[in-house]
């Protein structure tokens, strides 16, 4: 049983295709979401369904698989089984993959002002504040009011709040500045606020520098050593000084989901799962904890970082000791990550890219970095399709996406 | 100044482009929507983005025209100026193409049940409605509520009711059929309830007859004669009898939205404003009413249809109407509809077209069908990414946007 459908619990799912057993999984959606690409749907680029795929359809083929939609109400760790919805379903091996949500620090209260990026309803809600502000930029009758419309403020210096904020400032400079005609797009503030000296954490230093340098170009406002003290509905308190703006986007602490209060085992900090070197819990031989939820540790003792590729090669190294376990070979190996590099993009013919033996920036990367996302997305039909939107983007600076849907108010 | 920036109003201001007055565009959405297709949204072939494009983008090259996202909340008809959020806006000359909405014939509170197809939301919350109610009967433990999941009713036998019920037909039996394990997703009953004696009253008898047979074919249970009494949580009472359903869809009646109130003018019981020949209202030479809100007759007297094309042609008529009007011609020519035919969809290889000199059925009006449509979306790369759409639901039975999102439960 695998309960999450991203990439860690796809990845166990597909590595059981060959194996005699029966695969369940369950998700609260019905999609997998290729996550790298949704703050291309919160600027307006792509379409939700171009980076989101059935899971049923991915494993369609797999007749001893079945997916379930439903919300896992608890795991019964002593007699093996979970409820699910009004089910209750026994398990031999339990795979958990259920990721992160984001952290507001104590503050739950901020998400409602501040929302994260997470799933396809949060990118259209991101979507709709940040064009509905230029909207409403264009119709205000007060200049206060107006400035606030156009100040959009992007917590967390992490890859999303990179990318958030070249995307937002590539969309004002280029896509809406011909279109309205009481305000300028392009004179948007844009404010990148990080607690920490640095943005990128997990990049080198040199690269982060280069992100600064190049964000600044774009005109946006890179705010370091600056934490949140407040959110609320009028705009954002850090350090001391107060922003006023009708658009925040968090991204700044992530926190595994609940998952491991099921268990009832011990976790770091964060929330997250101490597992074995083979990923499954101690004392629990059967159950495996992979991706975000999951406290993995590289040979130096490192924990692993939260991304896709960390999750995707957990769910694999599952799947397929599950079924060597299966089939009785009961020799249980390490998992070791690969990093083959980290990529990403700040904006329109910029990225970054780390291969620990080379690392490229500017336009060179940003064409890797396409590269690398079209190849990676599941379904031929969605990469032809995110192919068309990025280049009509390139080439007419338009965005094919500019809806605003949803409560006509934000 | 125009209100509603649908098939009517953007075809006012566009045909207003080389005429050197100031055009202001309100709309309550930042798109305009090609409805024809939303079905296609509501049925998880197309994305929302697909078809539709932001109104300021068709107008950017337009530079005396400016757009507002806004909802008109008052007209004044004796000072001339319309009341628009915070704004008051004067206007030489109106626009009014606000369209229509559904009427639930005095029950205001069976929208909750059964949606209708009138925006991007509605089609959303559609879809999630019938690929959750699939999932629902996927996970049921009780036989009557699987089959309560698996009945899909559509009220009204016009264009979309018979489009809507070929769609999920086609999509349950070729689409879905393979995903699940539990359900055999092909035995979903579809039920088409008509109050009238036969479906698709704006068309010829002997195709209307057809669209019945062609249906049936696929399974979908067409009843004539077969008025609604009662819309709930459960299902469906019709004709005296109850059908149990977790999936209903409105299409039975429609009524202009509210517009005649702002004016205090003679409308039919429909609530239409009755127009002049020129569709300029009685009394006011400078306020025209087009498309869905205006009551507009052909030369025998006989009331035009709540058909795009009319509205379109009406914008054009008015548009270059207020043109002249603007440079001192004060001809003022009557509208004269060009019925150019009429096409309506039954699903896969199967759909209908009336050209009054030849009726086509069958296959050679569903490729005329995809033709015309695509002909008549706006953007090109709408236009390749619907082909697309099309070209991989032809070939491979899948469906693009199979996204279940919005709130969990329905």
């Amino acid at each position: 049983m695998i309960i999450g459908a991203g990439f860690g619990g796809l990845a166990a799912a597909t590595a059981l295709r060959r194996v005699p057993v029966d695969v369940v999984v369950i998700d609260r959606r019905n999609h997998h979401l290729f996550q790298p690409l949704l703050y291309q749907v919160a600027t307006a680029t792509l379409s939700p369904a171009e980076i989101a795929v059935p899971i049923r359809r991915v494993l369609r083929h797999q007749r001893h698989a079945q997916v379930l939609l439903g919300e896992v109400e608890d795991v019964d760790v002593g007699r093996r089984r979970v409820a699910v919805e009004e089910l209750v379903i026994p398990y031999d091996f339990l795979v958990i993959a259920t990721g992160s949500e984001f952290s507001y620090f104590g503050h739950p209260e901020w998400a409602e002002y501040a929302p994260g990026l997470k799933s396809i309803e949060d990118a259209t809600t991101i979507r709709r504040r940040v064009l509905l502000a230029f909207e409403r930029a264009e119709m205000a009758v007060d200049a206060a009011e107006r400035e606030r419309c156009m100040t959009f403020v992007l917590v967390g210096g992490g890859p999303t709040g990179v990318e958030m904020a070249g995307a937002i400032a590539d969309m004002a400079r280029n896509t809406l500045a011909p279109d309205f005609r009481r305000i300028d797009p392009a004179k948007a503030r844009i404010v990148l606020l990080e607690a920490a000296p640095r943005l990128l954490g997990s990049m080198p230093e040199d690269l982060a520098h280069y992100a600064k340098w190049a964000l600044e170009r774009r005109g946006v406002e890179v705010r370091l050593n600056c934490p949140v003290e407040q959110v609320d509905a009028a705009g954002v308190t850090a350090a001391g000084e107060r922003i006023e703006s009708t658009s925040v986007v968090w991204s700044a602490g992530v926190a595994p989901s609940g998952a491991a209060s099921w268990l009832g085992v011990e976790t770091d900090k964060a929330g997250r799962v101490k597992v074995e070197p083979d990923l499954s819990v101690p004392g629990h031989p059967e159950i495996f904890v992979i991706g975000d939820a999951a406290l993995a540790k590289d040979e130096r003792g490192k924990p692993l970082p939260g991304l896709a590729a960390v999750a995707h090669q957990q769910g694999k190294h599952v799947g397929r000791l599950i079924g060597h376990l299966a089939r009785g070979d009961a020799r249980r190996p390490r998992f070791v990550y690969r990093n083959w590099g980290e990529l990403a993009t700040i904006g329109r013919q910029d990225a970054l890219a780390d291969f620990g033996w080379i690392r490229l920036k500017g336009w060179p990367a940003w064409w890797l970095w396409g590269a690398v996302h079209i190849f990676y997305l599941i379904g031929f039909r969605n990469r032809i399709k995110v192919m068309i939107d990025w280049l009509w983007a390139y080439f007419t600076f338009r965005r094919g996406a500019r809806l605003i849907t949803g409560p006509p108010r934000c």
